[in-house]
């Protein structure tokens, strides 16, 4: 421990202008005009894992943006972690709302600011500098990889294919990703579980064109009308969803489980504040937290028909669309929900309009079973760094490649994040507190000497 | 009828240029650019009713567009008949679907094409020429009075005000105008009732931003999901409006009146072919043609909330929103149903959101009792030209201004329109058979002769 705390201090300075470089580095996915930037960031970051101690580093290309990996490997007979993160960033925009520049780092009130400044370069960045901590001090513990990709914030399209075609290379005991948050630094949480997701857009058509409402209302059926009909019946009094078949492969969490859970803090009057409700409600039976974290969701994400210009105007509307999305739970597929969705909801459609409903997109829940090495490996590495046990925290987000790993590669992932939710990841004024990276750093050699044990 | 037929057979050639001069003038009152054009033509108007003989003909200056007057006052012992119509016309936009110019009428098929060859300049044109039939034959039984807007196309907005102005001197016995339609030439109709109308605007809000609907989504309430909830509660399983009050003042039909109505063919199944739904459906216990006529209803004209573009979204709305207009029918009052809809509308809002209403426009329902002296001098003209008596009518659309006349003069109207559904008014290729114009003109001095034997 000495040894990790005196290498940071040491090296802090230089950690903290080689993040800035990172940072500078436009790597935004979605645009075109950074495409070059895209191949710059992974060059960067081969660079710097050679540097760092590296037997090997290589840029892949993909369909899209390219994957770099890299390895170091000491022996075959100990246990290697794969460490997954993404160079590539969200666009910036919109750029007057921010109060420095995206891609000109500064340190102000002890944070780091800029795009990317937590998701995910600065928590990537604390693997790396805990690499070369790890291998200048000769205390790695185990094998290493590194897979970073640059297509997470682009939906990671080519990741499967490539986790596919590299099977053997990436082979590995376990994933450690840090993209995830804790709760707070003073209570420090492990991300234990993310949800799934199926998500339909879904229309219905009355009359071939928009109608004199004076002229036909009161016979012809009105499509907007329906899809509240029909959207409402989705949810029973209770809160429920009412197609059938959606909770058959719920696995329902125990009590012990629920106690666990229900350690974490959550203050929730606070938590209406920061949003300005005044009342929560969900489905009966649970907290607002086991809500959010352990049981499947249905929401509108949006929802339009007829006319929605200024004023009045009298139509009995043709047409109306909504999009209706569905957070999952383990064990739920994504593709079973959706065709359950898309069956009932086809059932419910009374005479007099026609419905369709598409599936958009999907991905899978993930759980990190809290008993296991690499969860134990991780938990003990906060409690020593922090001077608290972490909390397992299941999250209500979604990390799909996440659930692609262990069905391609059949390796867990321990989510093991530094960010907090004031970081303002995908908002302009992106940041990150230099403290959160540095005990970052200290926490990983932690995790790798505990795995090692462990294993 | 001999006399009025052959002065029709004399003159129609004559007709029909004038008329050709009317439609050539675009008085489109929603269009700023057209402002000349609307004076243009009520001045064409009351030149065209002095040289038919009327003994005063003025233009009214009004905050927005000119009412033009015109009497003819025989001796005040008469019956008088204040004939109401409108010189201006919608705009002619999207121009590209026309298949002639629209300011620029021609006859093909027997029709006359053109923006307002019915609505209203044709149907408005039958009473300048009735008029002058009856002058130029000695015949006008009744005084005669003109009162014609310029704003009918954009709310009637001046009318009221011109009308409380000058009540004394539009003072008659009854209100004539055509701006309706018939079922068809072989089933002719009088419009004997008009729905009136209450327009609100709804707003459900949420958590005051869009927030992401894994993290959130559970707990916090969602606006669109409950904006949803709350429009189909309005309606029960019977397809019934659920606002307390709603029905207090209907006035039910007679199941003699509503015997009556159902003599009015009404072909289902071409019905439904016409806008292409397989079914029809609505309140129990009403046929098709009652829940057009003389049932309210209940329907949303638009409704629009969270992420409504391209692909997938993962937000919970911050808001959501819906137009919802009530058909009303005697002896609702619009006002009065807006502040029960607002009542209710906002006591079913359930905790976690905040609900707005906004009353945006209305107007009240109409109806022409069919035993009155000027429903049956209509009536009995009709039945003269058409060989067939005319069956009543109760239209589903809202002519407010018809209201707002017996409100502010104390004077019934009598609708006595020779339109049919497929003029396509507001539409591009609107049209009107010169057949009904001809047909028009033979009636209306029947309706003079009648009302004045009736009276």
């Amino acid at each position: 421990m000495e040894t990790i705390k005196n290498y940071i201090a040491d090296n802090k300075d230089r950690f903290l202008e080689e993040l800035f470089e990172f940072i500078r580095i436009p790597s935004v996915s979605a645009k075109e005009e950074n495409k070059a930037d895209m191949l710059k960031a992974a060059e960067w970051l081969k660079n710097s894992l050679l540097k760092a101690g590296a037997d090997k580093a290589e840029i892949y290309p993909t369909a899209g943006h390219p994957v770099l990996y890299a390895e170091k490997i000491i022996s075959p007979d100990l246990p290697t972690v794969l460490v997954y993160g993404h160079y590539d960033v969200q666009p910036a925009e919109p750029l007057e709302l921010w109060n420095t520049k995206p891609f000109e780092p500064v340190i102000k009130d002890g944070k780091i600011w800029g795009r990317g400044a937590d998701d995910d370069k600065g928590q990537l960045f604390m693997h790396v500098k805990a690499f070369e901590l790890m291998m200048n001090t000769g205390t790695l513990p185990c094998n290493i990889k590194f897979m970073v990709e640059g297509e997470e914030e682009v939906g990671s399209v080519n990741l499967e294919k490539f986790c596919t075609a590299h099977k053997d290379m990436l082979a590995a005991d376990i994933i450690l990703i840090s993209d995830t948050t804790m709760v707070s630094m003073d209570i420090p949480s492990i991300t234990s579980g993310l949800r799934g997701l199926s998500y339909m857009q879904v229309e219905v058509t009355g009359p071939d064109r928009d109608l004199h409402s004076g002229l036909y209302g009161g016979a012809v059926v009105n499509p907007c009308n329906i899809l509240c009909d029909m959207i409402s019946s989705l949810k029973d009094r209770e809160g429920r969803i009412t197609i059938p078949g959606f909770y058959d492969d719920v696995k329902e969490c125990s009590p012990e489980e629920r106690s666990e859970m229900a350690k974490r803090p959550f203050n929730r009057e606070n938590f209406m504040k920061s949003i300005s409700v005044k009342e929560l409600t969900g489905e009966s039976g649970y907290s607002d937290l086991e809500r959010i974290g352990i049981r499947p969701t249905l929401d509108v994400n949006g929802i339009w028909g007829g006319y929605t210009g200024e004023g009045a105007k009298t139509i009995l509307p043709s047409k109306a669309y909504a999009k209706i999305s569905m957070r999952l739970v383990p064990y739920q597929n994504a593709e079973k929900i959706a065709k359950l969705f898309e069956k009932h909801f086809l059932s419910i459609a009374p005479a007099g309009v026609t419905v369709k409903a598409e599936y958009l997109h999907g991905g899978e829940s993930y759980i990190s079973p809290i008993e296991t090495a690499g969860y134990r490996a991780a938990s003990l590495a906060v409690e020593e760094t922090f001077n608290k046990k972490p909390i397992p925290v299941r999250s209500g987000g979604s990390i799909p490649i996440v659930a692609t790993f262990e069905k391609v590669l059949g390796i867990k992932s321990i989510l093991l994040g530094f960010g907090l939710d004031t970081d303002a990841i995908h908002s302009p004024n992106e940041n990150f507190p230099v403290y959160n990276i540095l005990k970052g750093i200290e926490t990983i050699p932690i995790f790798f000497k505990n795995y090692k044990n462990l294993f």
